[in-house]
Order: structure tokens, then sequence, then C-alpha cells
């Protein structure tokens, strides 16, 4: 990533401190720095020399560090450590990265951990394993902070003070009642603007805006976005206060998000790691199923040539005419489905909006198509003269494909999401496939009639 | 959107109270509401009452309300309220919405606006509205808390009370020396876990993360992903300290690139505006020049079917493996250059790694390749016996395509980064034109060799 704010890190010299083995100015120098870049330097320097790297770090920075590596220098760091050492950084982790990490380690590892946690961390990592990964609670952390209506703002800030190292934020506290009821929020810039003897009671919003412990990850981007929010509050089905999402945590989702649409959008399963640490045998498995079945469906495409073998044995001009025809059709029908399906991924458009976005896709459909008709009818008169007819039908079928293509293009993403199907796959190469096909018997029936072809 | 935190919000009971005319109901009733909701909930109710509704706004809120609103409300609003109450909502509005607004105004508003702006506000309006719009210096604001150095954590508290009302976020303050110069950044936080009379210098962070009011919007939130940053402070050429940007408007930043990379990558030229309120011709003038221009270059493959015109009379079967086989390479480069497109998107790809993406993705291709060939020869055995030959160059065909394909698809985004043009155009529908030509020469050239024609 080509970074102005880290040109200044030069890790080249840290390694070599590291191979010459001067720790103590290493120790220094990396004290310096934010621990995402001591993350990133223990990855530079390689797994041989991670542990005594991560070893040499203050206990107060180690869990930091730990939760930013990669899960392969997780699991060589756990590898390299005592019982106790394990112990204190699993602690130290906010519940949602002690969770992920969890999640990428071996069955060994999970269990040597699980063994060197406390009885209530452990039961906390089971109950946010069993939430699914894609819901709020599978993004959520338990580390915020909570308190009560009668507190005054000068309790709140000793509060604060007190457990405020261990939360995730502090900006944003919630107030529960005995039974943890979610009755309010109240922010850090609350308290301050307040005189120190009000009560939390008085001076919080109890408008909370919240969410569902089952609540598809996608709602919350969509929620927090709208309301500018930097933490939000998920409730259990009792409205109790189980965790809170950090909007560091939602920004990531929604990166994984946009990139699982563009995946899905170019026939690919989502893959669950970054290009280049992904390996080639699941890259192909990720992208063959899709490649597979849209190759078997466009053999339709060639029936329907097959069909009409006497047309083009006919006028052998006309076939040279089908790919331009297909490609057309297809680039129409993938622009309206990508305006449709990224529309309905940030809840601009619904399904409720259909007839709306069909006689918009139509009209659109209907002044791209005779641009484009126009163009080409002029180009084929230039390129083949004397042929007119054939340049007619040519551009005719420009048209209704274009038309067509549009309405597919509209109607198939939204006809997904109301089967509960995902929008993102009625994108461009499955919609290519269908209209190929549609555009070929326009094209070759608008033939037989003006051409006065039998078939 | 459904959105389980607006349920509860029942706007046409609003609606009705505004119809009524209950005016006093009607304003209790939006005093609970987020000034988000109340923007909505103007919108809902149109453009002719919307400025009665505003207007009973009271003063603290009519600024937040007013930068939520649609632009066409904001002109009307504009249009009905005096001279008095527009400038003291500008002067309420924090810089970069004040900006945004007026960047959407007809330049009689803009007039009436700055005219009724205090000259410094005037000032930074105009300066801000130099920024180039993708830069750091075209999302940031101005307004946030800066500290220096000699102040102690009770002059902090002090000063943030009487700022921070006027604020974007208080949560990060920033420390600079007598020339604006960025010093250090500190932390709520960090004030509260500190005592009363604790030095700002000693406890403030000088490794501050910054970038410049020329970077890359883009680069910004790369850099406050990874970093986990609420704010970002921008800073001039000498190093001043000229804005911040936060979390919130960097969220907008995020969605708003990922659309318009899959707007791209779908061959259209990005919208400004949401699908729904972007009007039928806009939306042909953003997709009707790449319509042309793929629909223009897809003639090659058009003339390359000429050229082998003799081929597919000999053998007309030849024709109807055409389709499946450009979509079939049509499809494995667009996997391709997707996920080499949404990586330098995120700043995972950079032009360096070039050779080692495509090694990879010349590895894929050749086990997708083999398998699609295995299957393929399979159907083509059972589907037209006697047809061995043909069916081995068609098979052949898809496997050297697939490859050649893959190559293509990762290269040319690459290609386009280090020409400094936009990957996202090297995208499905340009990949496809490019592959549909290179699929015919390979099949036909394999063809004439393979079958003894010639051409």
């Amino acid at each position: 990533m080509s970074n102005e704010a880290m040109e200044h890190i030069d890790f080249e010299e840290l390694v070599q401190l590291a191979i010459d083995k001067k720790y103590r100015q290493l120790k220094e120098a990396l004290l310096e720095l934010n621990e995402v870049d001591i993350a990133l330097f223990i990855e530079e320097l390689g797994q041989d020399r991670s542990a005594i790297v991560f070893r040499m770090l203050p206990k107060t920075l180690s869990a930091d560090v730990f939760a930013e590596l990669d899960p392969e220098f997780q699991e060589h760091i756990i590898n390299s450590i005592t019982d106790r050492e394990l112990s204190e950084i699993v602690e130290d982790l906010f519940v949602d990265d002690a969770v992920d990490m969890l999640e990428e380690m071996p069955a060994t590892i999970v269990r040597r951990v699980m063994q060197n946690t406390k009885p209530e961390t452990r039961k906390l990592i089971n109950q946010f394993l069993n939430y699914p990964e894609n819901s709020a609670g599978g993004i959520m952390t338990a580390e915020y902070i909570g308190l009560k209506k009668h507190m005054t703002v000068e309790q709140c800030f000793a509060y604060i003070r007190k457990h405020g190292i261990d939360s995730e934020t502090i900006y944003t506290c919630y107030v529960m009642d005995q039974k943890r009821r979610l009755e309010g929020v109240v922010t850090v810039k609350n308290l301050l603007m307040n005189s120190s003897d009000a009560l939390v009671g008085d001076i919080m919003d109890d408008n909370v805006i919240k969410v569902a412990t089952t609540t598809d990850q996608e709602e919350v981007v969509e929620t927090m976005i709208k309301y500018d929010l930097l933490s939000m509050p998920v409730v259990d089905s009792e409205d109790r206060l189980v965790g809170i999402i950090t909007v560091d945590d939602v920004m990531d989702v929604m990166e994984e998000e946009a990139t699982e649409d563009i995946e899905k959008m170019a026939a690919m399963l989502p893959s669950e790691k970054p290009y280049l640490k992904t390996g080639v045998f699941e890259l192909a498995k990720n992208r063959i199923p899709w490649l597979l079945f849209l190759m078997l469906s466009s053999t339709l495409s060639g029936a329907i040539l097959e069909r009409y073998e006497n047309a083009f044995a006919a006028i052998p001009l006309l076939v040279s005419f089908t790919p331009m025809l297909m490609n057309t059709g297809g680039n129409s029908g993938s622009q309206s489905s990508a305006m449709i399906i990224r529309g309905m991924s940030i809840g601009e458009i619904e399904p409720r909006d259909i007839f709306r976005v069909i006689w918009k896709e139509v009209r659109v459909g209907l002044i791209a198509g005779i641009i484009l008709a126009v163009c080409n009818f002029i180009r084929l008169l230039i390129q083949y003269p004397g042929n007119t007819m054939i340049s007619l039908v040519v551009v005719l079928s420009v048209f209704v494909t274009v038309v067509i293509a549009k309405t597919i293009g509209c109607t198939l993403p939204i006809a997904a999401k109301v089967l509960k199907a995902d929008p993102a796959i009625m994108a461009g190469p499955l919609i290519t496939t269908i209209v190929d096909a549609v555009s070929l018997i326009v094209y070759f029936n608008l033939a037989c009639m003006l051409l006065d072809m039998a078939v």
C-alpha cells in the first residue's frame, strides 16, 4: 500500500536490529510504533523470529499486537509461549478478537486456549462462537461501559476511569436497568457538557437505536451509516444488552461485503482470504463451478445457431454480426443489473420499487437502443453498401435486444431478492448468457421475416 | 430500507398531524426523533409543507437537520427563510456540510448564502471549495479541538466543555504549536486516564498519523481502516493543521467508491446521485458511450468470423460452438480482472505484484481450463458422436482461451494502474470484447490445422 503515513517507518533497519540481536535497541524502536505497525513488522520478520520479538513487548501491548497478526503468526506464537502467557493474552483480548482468532485455529490450539481461560471468559467466548458469522452477534464485542440511571456525571467519570481501559470504546455508554435491559445511551460528550451532579437518567437519550443479535450485518452497516453512529448496541430477544459493535468493525464489514458482491457479480464464490494469500487451488475451486454452469448454459445459444443453420448457409454474412449483437445485449443487461444489485446492497432499492425500476430501465433502453441502432446503421451502410435489408435486420435486432436486455437485467436481481436468493448472482455473466439466447432468437426471426427466408 | 431501528417511527401519523395543522403536537413528536429521521420526515412531507415544519425546529437542531436534507429541499428552504435565519444556519453548519450544500446550489443561491455569511466563515468556505472533490481536502471539515502542549488535563476539559459543542468530534484532540503545526494527538480517553494536572505535552502521542490536503480519498480510507482511527488530521504543505476527516465521512466515501467501482466495472460512467433519483436521460448518458464503444469494438470479432467464412461453410457445426467459447473466455477473464481491480482498490495488490499475479492466474487458468475442457469433451462425445476431431478442436480452444483470458484479465487492470488510468475500466465488458476476438482466432486456427481445412 502506498501509504504516506507509513513512509517514515524503516522496517529494514528494524529487521537488521533483530538479525544482529540488538534487542534493547529494537524494543525501544518498537515502542515508538503503533500496534498495527508492530504486527506488520513481526510478519515482515518471518515466523522464526516472531516469537522472540513478540515476547519482548510489554504486557499492555502484547494483546493489541496479537489481535492484529495473521492467523498463521498467531498460531506460531501460541505454540511458542507458556500456558500462563497464553492465559494473560486471551484475557486481555476483546471477545470479538478472541473469537475471530479461534475460528481460524486448529482444534488442538482451540482446546489449549480454552483450557487456559477463566470460566467466565470461556463462557462468553462459547456464547459468541455460537452467533452466525454474518449477524450482529457475530461481529459484536462484550467490552462496553454500562451505567445506571441513578449515577451522577461524577460517578460516571470515576467508573469510566476505572473500567475504560478494558473497553473497546468509552465514548458511548449504555444505561441499563437491574435486568440489563437497555434504557438509554449517553455519550462522553453529553457527560462533559453537563454539571458533575447531574443524573444519568436525566441526560441520557432514551430513544436508542439498536439491533438484535440476529440482525444481518449489512443492515447493521446501513443503520450505522444512516445515523453516523460510533457504536451500536446489540440486544437479545428480551431486550437485554449483550454487546456492542464499533465503527472500526463496521468498516471492515463494509469492505468485506463490497468485495463479496464484486466477486459474486463476476461469477465467483466469495473467497475468505485476501487474493495474494489465497492458494491457486482455492481460487480455482471458487471460479470453476460458475464457469462450468455458464459454459453449459451457453450451449443453448449454440443450439439456436444450429437451428438457424439454413439462414446463415443462405446468407453467410448474417453470422458475422452475432458477436456484436450478443455483446451489446450482454453489456446493456449487465449495466442494468449492476446498478440494481448495488442499489439493493446499500438499501436504496427495495423489491417494492420494481415497477418504478422497470419503467425507468425500459425508457433508458429505448433511448440507448435508438442511438446504438442509428450509429450501427450508418456504419453498416458504409461498410456493406447494397445490403440495406440485412443492415435493417441487424439494427432492429440491436434495438429490440437492448430494450429486452435492460428489462431482464433489472428484473432478475429483484426477483432473486424476493425469492430470498442473493441478487448479486444475477449479474453480468448470467444475464449475458440469457440475453445471448434471446438476442439470437430475435435476430434470426427478424431475418426470416424481413429477408423472406424459410428456416 | 428494512430497518429495525426505524420500525417504531410512524411517519404517517406525523404527516397527518401536519395536514391537520396540529403543529404543537407535531413539534413535540419531532423533538423525540433523531435529526436524520426528522430530515426523512420533511422529505416525506413534500416541499410545500417542508419550510413550515423546518421553521418550527429549535435553533440548536435546525442546522443538523438541514445538513441531512436533499439538495432540492435545501434549496426550497433557503428560498423560504429570511437572510437572518439563513445566516444562522450557515454559521451553525460544519464547513464540510456547507461546502457540500453549495456545490449543489444554483449560482443565485450561492451568492445569497455567501452574502449572509461572516467574513471568516466565507473565507473558510472559499478555501474548502477549492480543494479537489476526491482529495482529503475535499472531504475534511474545520471544526476540531486544538490544544497546546503546556495545557493541563483540567484546562483541556475546560476548553472542550466550552468549544466541544461546535466540534464535529471531541474525542480526538490535536496539539499544535504557535504556527499551527501539528505536534501530537491526545484522545479524551487519554485525558480521562491521567490526573488533572498532567501536561498535554507529556501524555500526547507525537507519532501522528496524518494526510495532506492533496492525498487521494481512497488512501485516506485505507489508512483509517488500517489504524482503526475515529478521525484523521489533514495538514497543508507546511505541516499546518487545516482540518480533520471524521469516520462517518469516511464510511460515506467507502460506499461511494465501491459504487463507483461497480459502475465502472459494468461499463458505465459513475453517477452522481442514487439510482432512484437519477433521471432517465442522465442514466442513458452514462451508459451509451461505453455501449457504443464496445459495440463498435466487437465488430472485430465479426470481421474474424467473416474471414473464416469458408471454414464454417464447410462445417456449419463449427459456428454453433462460438457463443459457448466466447462466453467462457469472457467469463474467465472477467473473474480475474474483477479480483485484481478490487485488490488494487483496497490497497492489497500493487503494480509491483504483477509477476506474482500473472503466475497465479496462469496456474488457475491451467486448472480451470483442463476441467472445463474435460467436461465439455464428455458432453460433446455424447451430443455429437462421431465428430471426435471437431470436439477436440472445441475443447482445445476452450483450454487455450481460458488460460489466455486469465492472463489478459489480470494484466490489463495492472497495466492501467501503471499508466495512471483507472483499473476499473479494464473489467468484464472490455476484457470480454478483447477475449472474444482472441478466442475466435485460436478456434479457427486450430480448426484449420486439425481438420485439414484451407481458409
